[in-house]
């Protein structure tokens, strides 16, 4: 059962031959749990079960099966991290400059591991999934998931793939946060945890935001109380929800570099209540086309989960979470991200070192705002692969010349 | 007629009493104009008329009619500036802090104007108007409207009132937009032009902001293309595009001073798609308060305006519209605002300083984000006082001591 996750790898194809640093041709894998009366018990106190996770293996497992290292996945992501699923697949996996022979995570040295969260629409049970008990999708009657929930799921598929220790825990966004949960949650089994344009904690703002999308799904007719699966989804909603999303993943710089002011194709102002400005056909463009591709309940959990997110939360403060970990941490913000901005990594360093952790914080030139965690490939991989080729061994403390301070 | 903008300061009333300092009890005023067949033509080149404008004054005008200050307003304001409109007002106008005896605007000195904009629905004609050629609301036959001509039917009004010479033409956000516009188009007739929390024209950012507020508009199915009056208007969607623009108003410090990630009632999480934290409650109590008093139609039409504002539009460059002005600038801006954050005005400030014109500029330190405009009344009027107090006799070169230094 174990041996199978490095097989795919072990089978060179023509997409490898094209793609230099590539992982190749993947398939996506699905491994199911808790069947009742067994179920996962949630931080809700509701249960949850059976659970499928998808999910996607790229490298080999060591002789001691130690060299895995676990990624997690942003708010609108999935267990498809790197190479194609076909050798015509358009576009390979969300981290592919990431994760790949060679690469940031490298899969000449480790066993790349990502799992689609529960709550979510990319084959992991969520609120478009049959739930058992009705023979229908959940919709909202789907329990209520939070960040320690995912956490807890994906660690019943290592036991499954006899993992039981991990090079490190890593990811950005909402991915930083189940590092950040793991760490703490499973202290002893990651050695190395690398958050990256997160927060120890939600923030006001980004709830508020988080809200109005919810509320703009909510409000389309065609919601129907998350009873719209077989009927007309509610796409207008979910549409505007990811445009607010958007907006808030890129920076000011972005915009003006990208689109300024410019007109659509160069055109006079048509004086009219259709996208006159090309930032405008942009963000509908991405609204239009997420709503192809993502389950509007999914996005109503997936972002309550994360305005859930403390990870203080039952421990008084964050040092207090934080001292429970036995990982060393490498913490990444980025400078112009304004939705988890260096501010919110250093509170979190700042917990770290109060807690005697031992951590490396870099701040990142970038004017990616916070899609540079998906974007700026090159320069963290320079960063992590120096970090995990190093941080076995040594202290890093030296590590830190040539970032930014921090106050 | 024209003494007509004196009457109300000059009969002291109850409110007077309780208030010191306010204007007391004010009335709106109307001025309509542009009778067909002498329609106003705007810069889309459709024509609009009649055109009435709801205004109203506080103060006396002078004997040489040379003591008035134009203040213009923001996305979401009126005509009401200060003063209440009947003893039991429970709230002052938007500006009550500013505009008054002894008062930044100081109604003891000047006579203060305001009208709301063309394209609003707080008396002025807008699309919530009668079209008087069908006897229907106008809806979408309104014709879009721009920030220039808002203030060419301003300058009507006062050119109805006999007043040619202004002291100040002054406005925060959307209202420092009109002050630059008629300091631009009509450069011989303000001494002072005071632009605040503003920028010389809106960003990408900020027009995928009001974009995504105006999907959510025209999305919502009580939308109708417009013509919902006299129907169930489209509250949903207008909710949403004020949520968003609030959220916009605030600074990410104020959301945590004010709310943090505090629950409603300090209760526990209820794991449901209700708003469970009180910043969640906050958005919506604010979304839909506002669809109480503003018309859907009107924010179309003015976020619009906004978003086609772009002062150096028809110069090839700010310096080369800004040169023609003739009036001395006095430009705020707010060390927290991110919708119209100090870069902003710098760029301004910059092309005013290239265009050799007398420039102050004060980066105000706050914590209130775009809000400070309506909120940082005190600090906003010891400089504004001292500015038209000072400005008239002498350069003032030496007032930026203590104001953040230019880059």
């Amino acid at each position: 059962m174990n041996l199978q996750i490095s097989i795919e790898k072990s089978k060179p194809c023509e997409a490898d031959l094209m793609e230099s640093g590539s992982v190749g041709i993947v398939k996506t894998r699905y491994y199911t749990f808790a069947h009742p009366p067994d179920e996962m018990t949630l931080e809700s106190g509701r249960r949850l079960g059976p659970i499928t996770l998808a999910y996607e293996t790229y490298g080999r497992l060591n002789s001691t099966r130690s060299n895995a290292i676990l990624i997690f996945h942003a708010l609108s992501g999935d267990a498809h991290v790197a190479g194609r699923h076909h050798r015509t697949d358009p576009k390979p996996g969300w981290w592919d400059n990431m994760v790949g022979p060679g690469k940031a995570f490298d899969t000449d040295r480790y066993l790349i591991i990502c799992a689609n969260v529960i709550g979510g629409c990319s084959g992991s049970t969520g609120p478009s999934s049959i739930d058992p008990k009705t023979g229908k999708p959940y919709g909202l009657r789907f329990p209520m998931v939070t960040i320690k929930d995912m956490v807890r799921a994906q660690k019943e598929l290592l036991d499954h793939l006899g993992i039981s220790q991990l090079t490190a825990v890593a990811g950005g966004s909402m991915a930083g946060m189940q590092a950040l949960q793991w760490a703490v949650t499973y202290p002893e089994s990651a050695a190395f945890c690398i958050p990256i344009a997160t927060a120890a904690r939600q923030s006001p703002q980004n709830i508020a935001f988080h809200e109005v999308g919810r509320r703009a799904i909510m409000s389309d007719p065609n919601w129907r109380h998350g009873d719209y699966y077989g009927k007309e989804p509610p796409v207008d909603g979910l549409a505007i929800a990811r445009m607010i999303g958007h907006i808030t993943y890129l920076s000011d710089t972005t915009l003006r570099l990208k689109f300024g002011r410019r007109l659509q194709q160069n055109q006079k102002l048509s004086f009219s209540l259709e996208p006159e400005f090309q930032v405008e056909s942009y963000i509908h463009h991405k609204g239009e086309a997420f709503t192809k591709r993502f389950d509007a309940n999914s996005y109503l959990y997936i972002s309550k989960a994360i305005d859930y997110f403390d990870i203080s939360s039952g421990f008084g403060s964050l040092e207090a979470a934080l001292r429970i970990s036995k990982s060393k941490f490498l913490v990444i913000s980025f400078t112009s991200d304004w939705l988890y901005p260096p501010s919110e990594s250093e509170e979190l360093v700042r917990a770290l070192r109060a807690a005697n952790k031992e951590v490396v914080y870099y701040e990142m030139p970038s004017t990616y705002g916070h899609d540079a965690f998906l974007v700026e490939g090159e320069k963290m991989s320079r960063i992590i692969s120096y970090y995990l080729a190093h941080a076995q061994e040594e202290k890093l403390g030296d590590f830190q010349i040539g970032t930014q301070p921090l106050s």
